[in-house]
C-alpha cells in the first residue's frame, strides 16, 4: 500500500466516511470469529437484538456514518458440493433478515445511518420501494441501500426460480428495476400531502402520478404506496466489480463499495468508477469506500498479538467453504499443498493468490490462501496501535484517493469499541474525521465534508 | 346481540383476549378520523415510529395480548374507476409496510404481542419464512402472523403479475404455502446450534435437513436460513370469509379472525369455524377473535357525544372509495338515494344492508349505508360508560362464544388509552381479563386462560 497514484493528495483536509461492515450472522467476514473469547460478549445470541443495539450505539458515539449490512438469502454449498462446511463454521449463515433488524437498532439511536443490502433478485421494484420508503420514514432519513443483484444460485432455487438470470442480464434487468424505483419515488409532488383537517383532503388526488412502467422485465402502473420520505430515497450504494457491475455503480451509486487487498488496487478502482461516471454523465461522481479490517492495540506489540489470536481461529475449512461458495469453484477438488502460483486454469481468483504471495513474500499453498482469505474476506487487516492505525487509515485513503471504509469487526461488539475509543479520537485530532454529525440524515453525513 | 346461542355460559370464568387492530395509514377502520382533533395527539406523522411505539406502550400496560396489522399494498381505485376518493379521504392509504414499524414497537416494549398481516401472494414461503422467523428472534417470541391470499388486482398490477390467481385457487395455493412454511420452520432440529468454541462447531449440519419441496406452486429445495425462534413460528392468525377461506382458517390457524355486525352472525362464525376445525382433525380448534370498535365516555351520554362527534368526520365519498374497494363494486354508479332493500343484485353485500336496516330501524339509503360501512368497517360500535363497555364486551364474548377482540381505534393513541384507563379495570375486576402477563411470548399470552 506504498505506491502514491495520480490521485494522491487529493483528499487532503477532506474528511473520512466511515462505516461500520456487517452481517446479522454468527460470524461477520472472519471465519471462526463468533469462537473469540471476546466475541459477543454481551452473552447475547446474534439472533437476538441486544447485541446489535451496542454496535448501533456504539458507532454512533464514534460519528460513524453509519452501519452497513451484507446480506445472502442461502447457505454456501459449493464446497464439496454439501453445506455441511458452511454449517458447521457458521460461515455467514445461519443469516437473518437485516431489513427487520434496523428499525430496532433505529430506536436506540438518532444520527447514525442505517445500510442494508436487498437483491433486486426477490423483490419487485414496488415492494422494494415500500420497504425502503417506509424505513426511510422511521429512521427519520437515515437508511442507505447495497444493491446487489445476488449471484447466489442456491438463493435462486429457494425462492422458486428454476435459475439465475445470466450474469450480463443481470444488470440490464437492474437497470430497469432503478429505473422504476426511481419513477416511485417521484410518484408523489413534494407538496401533494396536504392534510387539511377542515376540507377533508389528507392528499391532493392531482399531485400523485401513475408511473405508467411498462418495461421488459418490468410493469408496475402505480405510484409509491409511501408518502416521499425525508431523504427521498435511501442514499444509493453498489459494490459492482465486472465492467457491467461497474458501469451499474456508475450510473446509479451514491457511493461505491470496493474490497481491494492493496493500495494501488484501490486507486485503479477508485479512478475507473470515477471515470465511468464521467462518461455517464453524472453531475456528483460515487464516493468511493473501501472494505477494511482494524486491529489496534495499546502498543504494536499488544495489536500484533491479538492478529495472531483472531487469525488462529480461522479455520481452513470454513474458509474453503466460504472462498468456494464466492467464487462458485468448488476447491476440494485440488490438493491443498498445492502452491496458487500452479493454479493457472482459475482466471477468476489468480489476481487474488498472486496478492496473497506477495503480500507473504513467499510461496503460498492453497491451503494457506484459503486461510487469508478466511481472515477477512481479502480485506486489508490495519494492526497497530490507535497512531498507528489512524496514519494507515490516512495514508491509505491519500494514496488510493477512496472517501472513506467500511470497517468489519473481528470479535462483535467490543473491537467497534476499540475502533471508536482508540482510533476515532487519533482521526478527530489529525483533522481526518468529524467531530460532530452536522446534518441528521445520513446523506447529510455522507456529504459532510467538515 | 341479544339472542343466547347454544354456545352461551361456554366461556363463563375464562378470560378475554384483547388486541389492538391497526393499520400502518394515516386512518385505521374509521374514515375521516385522521381529522379528529384528539388524533394524533403526539405531533408525530403516521409515518415516524413515536405515535406507534406509545400506542405499544399503552397497549402493554393495559395487558393487551398483541397489537394486530391489517396491511394492503396499493389504494383503492374501484369507486369512480379512480383512486382520487382513497388519496383524499386517505382511505388506508398512503400505507407502510408494517414489518418494518413491528421491530421499533417492540424496541420499547417487553410483553405485548406484535401481528402483522403478510400476503402470500407476493413473497415466497421461503422469504416470509425468513422474515417471521427473524421477527420472531428479535423480538423474543412475540410474533404473530395475519396470513392473507389478497383479494386486490391494484396490489398486483404493481407487484408486476398480469392477474390476480382466481379466488379459489388462491387458496389451494396458499395451503401449499403454509405447508412449505412448516416444511422450513421444521428444518432445524431443537438441538442443531451447538456452539462448540473449543470444537470449532456452530450448527452439526446432521441436524439440518433439505425439504426438498417440489409442488403444484411452490419449489423450495434448502432449509430455513434462521435457526428455530423462540416460538418455533409465528402464531398464526387467519380470517377466511368464505367457504374455502373458513376451511383454510380451521385447517391452519391458531386465531381466527372476524368481522361480523351481530352477536348472532358472530356465534354462527365461531361455531362454523370450530366445526370445520373439528373435521379437519385439529386437537386445539382456532380461537376466534372479533372486530369491534369501542367509544368510552365517562358516562353515557360523553360517551354518544364522543360517538356522534367521530361518526360525523366519516365523509360519503370517503366511504364509498373504502366500500366499493372492499366489495369490488363501484358504488358511483348508483343513485345514493336508493333504498339499500332495493338493491337485489349484489348479494355479496345484501346481507350487510339488511343489517344496516335492521340496525336503523328504518329504511335506509344507499348513502347512510355507505356512511355506516365508513364508521368502522362494519364493526360494531361499543359505546357506553366504563362499566356498561365491559359488561357488553363480556356479554357479548358470551353470547357468541367468541374468545376475545380486535379493538380498533378512534383517534390514536388516545382511544386505546382510554381503553386500557377505564375499560380494562372493570374487565379485571369482573375476571374478565388477566391483570398481569403469565408467560412471555405472544402464544403464551394467547393461550393464558386465568
Amino acid at each position: 500500500m506504498a505506491t502514491s497514484t495520480p490521485s494522491a493528495g487529493k483528499r487532503a483536509g477532506k474528511q473520512l466516511h466511515l462505516f461500520g461492515f456487517v452481517i446479522h450472522s454468527p460470524m461477520n467476514h472472519t471465519v471462526g470469529s463468533w469462537r473469540h473469547p471476546r466475541n459477543n460478549s454481551l452473552g447475547y445470541s446474534f439472533a437476538e437484538p441486544e447485541m446489535w443495539q451496542e454496535v448501533a450505539r456504539t458507532l454512533e458515539r464514534g460519528k460513524f456514518d453509519g452501519i452497513f449490512f451484507a446480506d445472502q438469502l442461502a447457505a454456501y454449498s459449493t464446497y464439496r458440493g454439501s453445506r455441511d462446511a458452511a454449517l458447521r463454521h457458521a460461515v455467514q449463515f445461519p443469516i437473518q433478515d437485516p431489513l427487520l433488524l434496523i428499525p430496532m437498532m433505529a430506536a436506540s439511536t438518532r444520527h447514525i445511518g442505517l445500510l442494508s443490502t436487498l437483491s433486486v433478485s426477490y423483490y419487485a421494484p414496488y415492494m422494494a420501494v415500500r420497504k425502503l420508503s417506509t424505513l426511510d420514514h422511521l429512521t427519520k432519513g437515515r437508511i442507505g441501500w447495497n444493491i446487489v443483484t445476488s449471484f447466489h444460485q442456491g438463493e435462486a432455487l429457494n425462492m422458486g426460480l428454476e435459475k439465475m438470470t445470466p450474469h450480463d442480464e443481470r444488470y440490464a434487468r437492474a437497470d430497469e428495476f432503478l429505473e422504476v424505483c426511481h419513477k416511485l419515488w417521484n410518484s408523489w409532488e413534494k407538496d401533494a400531502v396536504v392534510m387539511d383537517r377542515a376540507g377533508d383532503v389528507f392528499v391532493d388526488p392531482t399531485k400523485v402520478h401513475e408511473i405508467e412502467h411498462r418495461g421488459k422485465y418490468f410493469s408496475c402502473p402505480g405510484f409509491s404506496p409511501v408518502t416521499p420520505s425525508p431523504q427521498g430515497h435511501p442514499v444509493l450504494i453498489q459494490a459492482g466489480a465486472s465492467g457491467p457491475g461497474r458501469d451499474f455503480c456508475a450510473k446509479w451509486a451514491e457511493g461505491a463499495f470496493t474490497i481491494q487487498l492493496t493500495g494501488r488496487a484501490l486507486a485503479s478502482y477508485a479512478e475507473d468508477i470515477r471515470e465511468r461516471a464521467r462518461r455517464a454523465g453524472r453531475a456528483k461522481v460515487p464516493k468511493v469506500i473501501a472494505g477494511i479490517q482494524i486491529i489496534v492495540g495499546e502498543n504494536e506489540r499488544a495489536a500484533r498479538e491479538k492478529q495472531e489470536e483472531l487469525n488462529e481461529l480461522v479455520s481452513v475449512e470454513g474458509s474453503l467453504a466460504l472462498l468456494s461458495g464466492h467464487t462458485g469453484y468448488d476447491f476440494s477438488k485440488r490438493d491443498l499443498d498445492t502452491l496458487v502460483e500452479d493454479i493457472q486454469d482459475l482466471p477468476g481468483i489468480q489476481g487474488l493468490f498472486e496478492v496473497f504471495t506477495k503480500m507473504h513474500h513467499e510461496k503460498v499453498s492453497l491451503r494457506t490462501a484459503a486461510a487469508l482469505y478466511g481472515r477477512s474476506v481479502a480485506q486489508p487487516q490495519i494492526v497497530g496501535d490507535p497512531e498507528q492505525v489512524a496514519d494507515q487509515l490516512i495514508r491509505l485513503a491519500e494514496e488510493s484517493s477512496v472517501d472513506g471504509f467500511n470497517i468489519t469487526p473481528t470479535y462483535t461488539p467490543g473491537s467497534f469499541a476499540e475502533v471508536v475509543d482508540l482510533v476515532v479520537p487519533v482521526l478527530q485530532q489529525r483533522g481526518a474525521f468529524r467531530k460532530e454529525y452536522a446534518g441528521t440524515t445520513l446523506r447529510e453525513h455522507f456529504e459532510q465534508t467538515e
